[in-house]
């Protein structure tokens, strides 16, 4: 993905793709692949474009404002690699596959550190030559410990945080920091089971299946727009426990899976749901 | 299928599978197959045998009774189809599947009617030479309608009741007359979505996988032990009403493995859960 | 689906967006859903556009024939439903699928007839009264057989052929008659098992994934393009007949999925693959 | 899992279940889980039983043997990881995975050491304090590779041997030396696209959908045992190459999958298909 890709997210109005297009066109410029959608629920019209080679992005945003509705959205997405933090708790398995991940270049970011209220993955993130910050709770109030990470954290400014088994729950004022940009894991299919304990949950409900959740973090627990979900089945000899462990595979390639649509630009918010191109 | 099938649902303790398997064999029969599993939350042994050819199924039942522990619950399974009765609302594809199902003996079941509060799917149930039973709900008390209904199955004493997209919410009395014999179909991945418009639910929730669940009716609203669920994956361009009509695939063969599954006695009761055989 | 759809097949070239929307445009139509895709392996590029509203489709295509690249292909999909039959052998379940889907009027089509080679699925097809037509093959060469086929065909002139589980291998002849306007389903997950008794060949295997595929007729044996395929996990306790039962509700979803696909001209070809919105 | 696994793979009678739950129930050990198939096939009778506490396996053995058909096979698993060595060639995502996973003891197995026919993988390895092994095929003849590759395998005498994308075709001589010891990941929905560049020929092919498969390694080419599968859906718009990114995810979790399976003892092989439990 070398292509400068434009974003639109705009009041619909008819002649739109026409318009955009055209500027694009008589700007001289090749496009390789464009998607485009309208959301009946709220009359957006979204639009991303793979335009060929390099373009003078300042020039086409300005053009394309002029033509288009009040109350539009434009942004070119760079293409350098998103910066990103990763935060994690006890658990290794996102945070491993997010690892080798990152070291092969698979990512479209680059992880600049890992930060954890345990101690118990350093060794796993240090094996990659990443640094890792231990932030123990003990002895803080949650907006205490916060302070802590956020110290953290404005050091590296990063552009997303990924909770990859982040087990804290994070304050509404912490989370409006960083508004669409922190993505959790969820280890359940949502809305199912949200809270603590999901797998507990579904093994007392007797389910067939289970799944994990990727999704933007708002300031409703489990309750942000969802990227990305999966799931596989389950029978009556899965313990809780087992559950756990099957679940493992699910959350790490859905958690990989969010990310790799974020960080490639494929995810419009719009409103508590995603478009994804 | 025309083996006999003893089903043993008991309290667990050493050797349950010797003690049961020497009764079969003392008895000179065969074991075509076999499935057993204990259950560690309630501590019970399951255990399904399917047994060669015929056999005196009260000689083995009492045999078993006298070595087995106290709480022990001994069955035979018959060999005949179950005899069913199907009730539906408006829609028409989970009744229209179960009914070329029975028309191609593929139910291990026959459906002996079909009861409706509408007068919609007269014209495809009667296709089908089965009668078809219209219960208006105007003017009637819950309670009233149902005694009008609890009318037409006393006179074909089903052993299973199939609702089959019936849209009314049973009362307890009524399900309290018909234990683990009422087998519905939600139109949700449970326990996501609980009660009415599950699929409007899905869409402004955003997620990106809808379901069914098949479950036995117990008073709770669509919290009975789950027999089968499935998925399939959904997207952002999915209106609610796509949603409906996506789902309608996974509905019909969601009921119809249930339906499946019971009606082959593979299923057996285990507190909320259950185990499949 | 009310909305005309303009469907364009055309060399690539620079602007063709821009170039096709103004068209739309200055004829003062709105687009209700627009999806289009550059094939680069054969620099062919795809658009399929749903048209708010009646329009002129003559003089839309004059312009657009004026503007874009020779070799383009331009259609308008009429809004009627399309005429089709259905052939089939002995197997009920992908018929009985697409009768009561008919009935209901849920395949953007009409099933006009049903031509099989045995009298076997007479009563199903006459219960939702569609004439059916046994065409026996004994004494007859397969070319005289296909000749008193042919001649039902032309008296129904139907725009598509359904195999519905047809299970006679069709001359090269027969099917250049109607290129790309046949539609099969083999049950196997193609390319693997190809030719007779898939099911036989992947319990013999030992695959653990079974499954089947939608695809347009060509002379060369299920070598056609495929529109869909959907599998569902088996085990070593499947026989080659419990693959046989389990493997019906796949292909029956597949077949209707794909007639969905087609039917409502979201498939264009594109060699031997397929271009799907 | 730390109580002794009972594998038990013999000519089928009438009595086996009671015959050998017998010789547990009278040496005084209790069956934590039990599991039983007859192939129909080849008349086989297969039985894996998990046994609480310790046992003195070889008196089991021998009464065992004295009271089951001849050409029985009776077998106690070890408790202990499993030693393996894993060979690999370019691609780290399924090396990356298993060291993951070893370096957290979720495989039942040591890893140790790695062997390359490339020296890309070293630093990866090296990461998790495993010994890597570059061997290069420069100058040496197929069999000349295998005898260096050979030397470093008898030094280390692991009990299985892992291809995680090892791209080299082994001779008939060094698979022979390991009779289903040998466990590979192909990247194809096996038997689709057997041999080199599976994804182009899926490419080509059009399919909808793409897979893995992990099976045991005979001196066929892609025509051993099959242990797992699984498949993710792809569409028009990915390449090859998209298709071969899209892949690994599931050949990673496919390989796990079959490790697991094989390490827990729950594999049997029973002519060219597996039986598990």
């Amino acid at each position: 993905m070398n292509s400068p890709v434009l974003l639109i997210d705009t009041p619909d109005e008819k002649g739109l793709i026409h318009t955009i297009t055209g500027v694009i066109y008589h700007n001289n410029h090749n496009i390789i692949c464009n998607n485009e959608y309208v959301d009946h629920e709220t009359s957006r019209f979204f639009m991303r474009t793979e335009i060929e080679g390099e373009c003078d992005t300042e020039t086409l945003t300005e053009e394309l404002k002029n033509r288009l509705p009040e109350g539009c959205r434009i942004r070119f997405a760079s293409q350098r690699r998103r910066k990103i933090v990763v935060m994690a708790s006890k658990e290794h398995h996102c945070l491993g596959d997010l690892l080798i991940r990152n070291s092969y270049n698979e990512l479209n970011a680059d992880i600049l550190c890992v930060i954890s209220n345990h101690d118990l993955l350093r060794q796993l993130t240090e094996r990659f030559d990443i640094p890792f910050h231990y932030v123990p709770v003990e002895k803080l109030t949650k907006e205490e410990h916060e302070v802590k990470v956020l110290e953290i954290l404005n050091k590296y400014s990063p552009e997303y945080i990924v909770l990859a088994k982040y087990m804290r729950i994070l304050t509404p004022g912490f989370i409006s920091s960083f508004p669409a940009k922190i993505i959790n894991i969820h280890h359940s299919f949502l809305p199912a089971f949200i809270g603590a304990n999901p797998y507990r949950q579904a093994f007392e409900r007797g389910v067939k299946i289970i799944g994990a959740t990727a999704h933007f973090v708002t300031e409703e627990l489990d309750e942000g727009p969802i990227i990305a979900q999966s799931v596989i089945p389950v029978n009556h000899t899965y313990s809780a426990n087992d559950m756990v462990l099957a679940g493992r595979d699910v959350e790490k390639n859905v958690l990989a899976k969010a990310l790799q649509l974020v960080f490639q630009e494929r995810v419009f918010l719009c409103g508590k749901r995603v478009v994804i191109f």
